[in-house]
């Protein structure tokens, strides 16, 4: 079999040939930290592809990016609205707890790890309005959900409002949102709807080590400037991270990339069936599968993680091969 | 005359090519995080070139590796004792009080910003034993200081047994430690001394986007691990990271680059005579000139910062051209 | 009707007699802060009280008692399992986010605000031991319960053999500990078990101003006297505060106290039956009925807080007049 | 001679007789927290006396009441600049760390502890305006100073000029204010300044346990609301603090109080001439004598704490009885 058909995560995907050719060609000296040529033009860069004036700074991780955009929009006192199984919650080590100097979350339920107003509004409305209970002061969404699902851009706009109407600012955590959009069909502004800021997420999408925060306020972006320097996130070579984002919206990478992980999903998810626990929107598939069924699979070859006892999770990227897909859907579809 | 001749920082020249061929080798896909191999093997390849057991962790920022390193050793209710003039006080956006939840930054002071057992003792015994008063947990040195100076390994030897002495934990800045080395003709454990962590930096000497923080002591790599990702800077392509530091210690790369950027300084230095503020010990030049000796230096197509306004700051790096070097010298002569 | 029937809560109750007469003793200057003899002598008193060596802090709130206690006993990358009722969850304001600097509460479940060893495994079983998840640093439990149910001494032995065996600290909120040793009889160490540290609560039992934090480990009271001042805790005529703890202690008062409380919510109890939505083991009464049910309450005179939209809780005090409790109890039968 | 003469500090002093009989007068049941009826009064009641609209909080100490106040004005990022010899640097255990999550003092000089614009200017006119450095966000100046000195109107005026310029909150830790407002002679208001916020300090002066945080901008009470319950100050028997604060603004004690220290002060500065190392303006005196002089004043019964090795440090208080006031100015006379 040679390599192994890996789907374990695309987290650690291999590197797209466009983000190595920018890397390359960004070796030349110029101003460290942001003040190079490549920072400076991130702003209209991604201004153009949102439609509206976007303020963007690069950081290395995803964490680094939900917590200063985060961190923009709420007191250390305050509190964030989140799904249950929101990656701030279960999978970046408290950073949220640090960067928010103590700050809160408030968890809230939803099918598919996707809120909706009427959960927001069950997370929230029991919450005193008095000193002795932390009040919310913003609304976290991941776009595709950490199951993989999609929110409509209606969607968006219901939490929005209700966003609006008490208050919070809303940020959405799009780790994945790439895939998100090669889902939707629609362009990136409706992906992300009227939220004050995006973790935009390019590592698992081909990049190496780059992540853009898009403020849609200029006013939080202004913060997190002085936030990121004192998180030590400032790269003195920071034209390394700023030519990957470039590189990766040029030409639509970003988009061809995430639609061929999102297909090579949908192959997999065709011959999964009733096995599947959520609908297949991006590029991650939880499948109800017994121990052995995942022995079976794992000695022909496939590479994927335990979701728990009874399931399986098999994550597509950039760079899955359409034979890998098609195996592994026709391994799955044997058992 | 074409490219400019840069000595404004080492924090942005090129990358090494030798780090080039190491990150394209880290392409394939690894585990992700710090599960990699590459990063994996780093406890062992530090420990052989410490000649002591080393548990060593990647960050992307010398900010971030101060600041986890320090982390591990001070309570949030403590203090780190520093230079005035350390990087940790001055240039690293307050991330000390982020990082140490508030603990204080005890200011000495020391010819060459390099501190002494009399200065600390001269900081730190007016401090009242009491809990009015915020007390030392460690000190943070810098190697080679912020003015480029180098301590001799008998130095750091008193002021670690001053340490051990008041009950203080010991790091060592070493955003140029390479320099500092190369300086010192001694190994990488004795410019290190007695130290319970180092800030070994990289990335101004040739690296992309990655420094190691050397642990001398196990125990406070073990909290630093989950400070790190807590802090975003656990990367999922770590593998990218960690190919660097491979790449700068084998065949002595990082100490050949740095040998190359002393020896450019020192042709400048011998330029520079009574013009120099602080001894030239590392890749740093401190040098007294008006502001219209400036104009004529950058006239002449050197780029440099001002250092206050009697004064130029030159920075050599590990690509600086020969005939830069020379033509700067000789353009200093000339004033 | 004059006077009205308070039960809204414990927690702003006048202040016991000895209490006021030991203020005014403590008048006569004496050192600041804690360096008075009433302060140095509360060690003894308490280590006396609990049969074990103990270091005792005063502070002035049940807030600052939970907090500092947790804060010596996690680190901030850490976590402390409390009940998804409890106080420091839900009526601190985010205090234990701000003293643990940004360390997490896990929340458990149990009946009547209680947990047990199940509980606390349901909790933290699922946490992968890696650096993406927070993991648990100590547990926190309240006796007598947000919902006045005492925990039994076997059930605190439980709960501390798989704190030990799992490297957990213990924490007990006792804002109303003693209306539980009142209730079981025993004596406050085996009330308390071998936890690390008690918030042992007099202001809802009594005082003025002054809660006692019980550390059974002198390493723990040696950071949270570092903690309680860089707190704003430490209050310069401290005197005051011991004083009241010498106070409540001296002839038994705070036992008194509870004891009289308790018999009060006895009594009561005995008049709602099957309306007891939890066992009363203390002074706190949680009571099913409707709103118009209240309405008939509170016409009669009787103060006390909804509890939801169909139940009441009432809160007898050390001071509640027996009359009327029995006002009460005849004013509930009669609904 | 019975009663030592103490002059070692006012912070122990004996409470004032209206103190305890307002203290006495609250025992009362009303709402817990700030609900009851005396603390609702405050904002009216210091309206009045500094005759513009004011929102005040109570807490239990100085350092809260600084905190708190500069939480309000300050982000994590940023800094306050202060005196170096400012109590919140010098004797507050790190707590503006705390509260301020880590935020930074930017220490400034001048004679008598007093800041001028120039000290500011020179303080921070050198930090480069980006990211790198630490800004500051509010300026902190202690009135009486900690050396006892007074600022005139016209220069707070001058320092609220500065730093509304520079787009800095202004904070005044009044811990004593009242001795200030004696010795000035002017309205409150006045000696304040156009400040954002006081800490008006009473337990020096008379009281037990409250100090009231006294904010001239009431989107900053907002703040300090939430963030006093967070750090564990909201007292439930709150009306227990209230009630000091009526009773010392009730009738002026709290400046006739001033006005007895201030006036034993002088007394004894009087005798001191040319041993005072600066002018004594409120109730603190610093005098230069020797280690064998303060023998023989200890011997004589007097107790006050040394300053440094060639000095002592006397304060007089609102207790401060006549005759010892006059008994040190002769034996000060006398050496």
């Amino acid at each position: 079999m040679g390599v192994p058909m890996l789907f374990l995560s695309d987290n650690a995907a291999s590197v797209h040939p466009a983000v190595w050719d920018a890397l390359q060609s960004a070796d030349a000296p110029d101003s460290p930290y942001d003040g190079d040529a490549a920072s400076a033009a991130l702003d209209e860069r991604f201004s153009d592809l949102f439609e509206r004036p976007c303020a963007v700074l690069w950081v290395a991780t995803g964490t680094a990016a939900n917590c200063l955009a985060l961190a923009s929009m709420v007191q250390p006192h305050g509190a964030v609205v989140c799904h249950e199984e929101a990656h701030i919650e279960m999978d970046e080590g408290g950073a949220p707890g640090f960067y928010l100097h103590g700050a809160k979350l408030i968890l809230a339920q939803g099918e598919g790890a996707k809120l909706s107003p009427d959960a927001i509004r069950a997370a929230i409305d029991p919450i005193r309005d008095d000193v002795h209970q932390v009040q919310p002061h913003a609304v976290s969404i991941t776009q595709a959900s950490e199951y993989g699902c999609c929110y409509r851009p209606e969607e968006i706009a219901a939490i929005a409002s209700l966003a609006r109407q008490r208050g919070l600012a809303l940020h959405v955590d799009g780790a994945r949102f790439a895939n998100a959009v090669a889902f939707l069909g629609c362009t990136p502004g409706d992906a992300v709807g009227p939220a004050d800021a995006l973790s935009f997420g390019f590592i698992k999408n081909g990049g190496m080590s780059a992540e853009a925060i898009v403020f849609f306020d200029p006013a939080l972006a202004d913060v997190a400037r002085y936030r990121r320097k004192r998180a030590g996130h400032l790269q003195s070579k920071g034209r390394f991270l700023a030519a990957q984002l470039h590189a990766m919206i040029e030409d639509d990478v970003w988009l061809d990339n995430a639609r061929h992980a999102n297909a090579a999903a949908q192959e997999i998810a065709r011959a999964c069936g009733e096995r599947l626990m959520h609908p297949v929107e991006a590029n991650e598939l939880f499948v109800r599968c017994t121990a052995a069924e995942r022995d079976t699979l794992r000695a022909r070859g496939f590479g994927f993680y335990d979701w728990g006892a009874d399931a399986a999770r098999f994550v597509t990227a950039w760079n899955t091969r359409d034979e890998d897909a098609r195996a592994l859907a026709q391994a799955v579809a044997a058992l």
